[in-house]
């Protein structure tokens, strides 16, 4: 990658990324870089300049709540136990690049998307001392970058114990380009739920109608982009491999926001030709699943791959894109194409 | 090309290909290969061995005729005066990876596509000897590769004083990977209708059954594939180039088998930006034109280009595949994604 020194002048730990956009940063994985056990680079996706907030940065809680508060990591940590949770990231706009119309947007290919272990305190143990007003429908979380950034969540999903307010991404602080020091982490959701530099959260008893959720991360009118739609990753073999004929070795990540991936189905060449793969157990409730197959590739030369994810609701990625204007949750299974080698 | 070797053990002419099948032979030109002036690498398809058929090799002409006739290179030149014609021609199946669901078929990416000078005698000199009976409605022309390739033509596009039995390419005998010694060029149309290894024309008077008639090389039932639909490939830049901010200079070809292009659009990004083409005079009728254009991409980081092609039937290019179940005819918009450096 010979966009190491342009992406992280900041001087933090270099991960291999692709850039997208330079300023403000934006960055996926290749889908090589993805092909690791746990830890995998993770796509970074900003829509401002990323603040630098220093250790000492609190956050308020506000709005339809009886006590307003506010909290430093310190006091965030005072108030429960912390947590860690293993949680798969994708950007609503991963994918974007195969939509035709290719609309407006980032060029995402396939590699925004990654697998983190977060620590922190759940959500719900800052909106107890809060106190929130018995009409709150809707908990809005404000980041710290310039353009004011913010995204409503359902009072539901805002009480699971599993949504957190982050304080480590993988054993260490999270980094600024990560939205530390503080971010909440909102497990199957697309990651634009996930505010970074968590500045600001307010209660409220009426629909939020900022513009990240009514214009930005929306498929349309009234309908903002929510939960992470099921999706499978090919991380081998890698587009334009070239491989020996006879068994091939297939493995990558699959995917739900909304239930567990029960299946995952490969087939080499078009057609219906779909043989099962294999599963590894869960990494967690809501992270992705290594799956694992061997198949046979014998007829030397060019070569394609495809690999479908199902979900315990039943759900299936779509054979072609559903479009939208705005070019969100491509799930459609994809095409990998390899080359066999002559015998 | 590490592939060179693989391809052409028979001691022909090495061309940059990049191949998509060894046996029967497949293969395509990279984008890159296609950035040139005028003679470029050419696509080889065949569904069968190539044969040999040495200079001697002579064709008959037989079915609903009066005479039948059986021709040589040398008999087929003392007919009539010969003509050379630019002809672009393109696989059925170029583009088939961008369909979603993938369709079963030789995975083509998008240089199944070139552009040659093809040196013959117009068919209609040798169907004017043999006197077609009234009722001809078609005719028939059968390869020589063993396995019966054969397609039919509406006697008024063979009798096109374009439609050629050429035993030249670029000005050389037809290399046999392309169909030499003598092959029928259908201008205008796919190149399935461009009979390699001509052995056979057979007039006929009922609509011609063949499984290339009707079970390949059709979009359904009872809708051959004919001409080639109004496209556009660009060829500069090419696909993950990393280029200077400032000006972009933007190149490719575009072509239509029913009428002359008179438009070719880009457009940076997603979106409707587009922005009209400048197009070089035309190679002939039949064949490709150059398209240029200088567009400014400023900000560094990942960018997308397209261009979009029209016809002076009005006809232009879909912005999103149409899908067939065997992938042929695709001419949707095609994104090429390129890189712009930090100034």
């Amino acid at each position: 990658m010979g966009q190491r020194n342009e992406l992280f002048a900041t001087g933090e730990e270099v991960t291999d990324l692709e850039v997208v956009k330079p300023v403000p940063l934006n960055a996926e994985a290749p889908a090589r870089a993805l092909d690791a056990p746990f830890t995998s680079p993770h796509f970074v996706r900003t829509n401002f300049d990323i603040p630098q907030l220093g250790e000492g940065h609190a956050f308020e809680v506000g709005g339809a709540v009886a006590n307003r508060l506010r909290l430093d990591t310190e006091a965030l940590r005072a108030l429960a136990p912390s947590r860690t949770v293993a949680v798969t990231l994708e950007c609503a706009g991963n994918g974007r690049t195969a939509l035709a119309p290719l609309p407006e947007g980032e060029p995402w290919e396939r590699g925004a998307v990654s697998t983190a272990q977060w620590r922190g305190v759940p959500l719900s143990a800052v909106l107890s001392p809060a106190v929130l007003r018995d009409d709150v429908q809707e908990l809005v979380f404000f980041g710290a970058d310039g353009g004011e950034f913010a995204r409503a969540l359902p009072l539901e999903k805002a009480l699971d114990p599993d949504t957190l307010i982050a304080f480590e991404m993988n054993g260490k602080p999270i980094p600024a380009r990560h939205g530390g020091p503080l971010r909440l982490i909102v497990p199957g959701w697309y990651a634009m739920a996930s505010v970074k530099w968590l500045a600001r959260i307010e209660a409220t008893a009426v629909p939020f109608e900022g513009q990240f959720q009514t214009e930005r991360y929306v498929y349309g009118p009234g309908a903002p982009v929510t939960s992470a739609r099921v999706k499978a990753l090919i991380t081998s073999p890698l587009e334009d491999a070239r491989v020996a004929p006879g068994e091939l070795e297939v493995a990558g990540w699959a995917w739900s926001g909304s239930a567990e991936v029960v299946s995952v189905e490969v087939a080499v060449g078009g057609g219906d030709s779909w043989v099962e793969a294999e599963l590894e157990a869960p990494l967690g409730r809501w992270a992705w699943r290594r799956f694992r197959a061997r198949l046979r590739v014998d007829a030397p030369g060019r070569q394609t791959l495809r690999a479908r994810a199902t979900d315990a609701r039943g759900a299936t990625q779509p054979p072609a894109p559903g479009w939208n204007a705005l070019g969100y949750g491509n799930n459609a299974v994809e095409v990998v194409t390899f080359h066999v080698r002559q015998a």
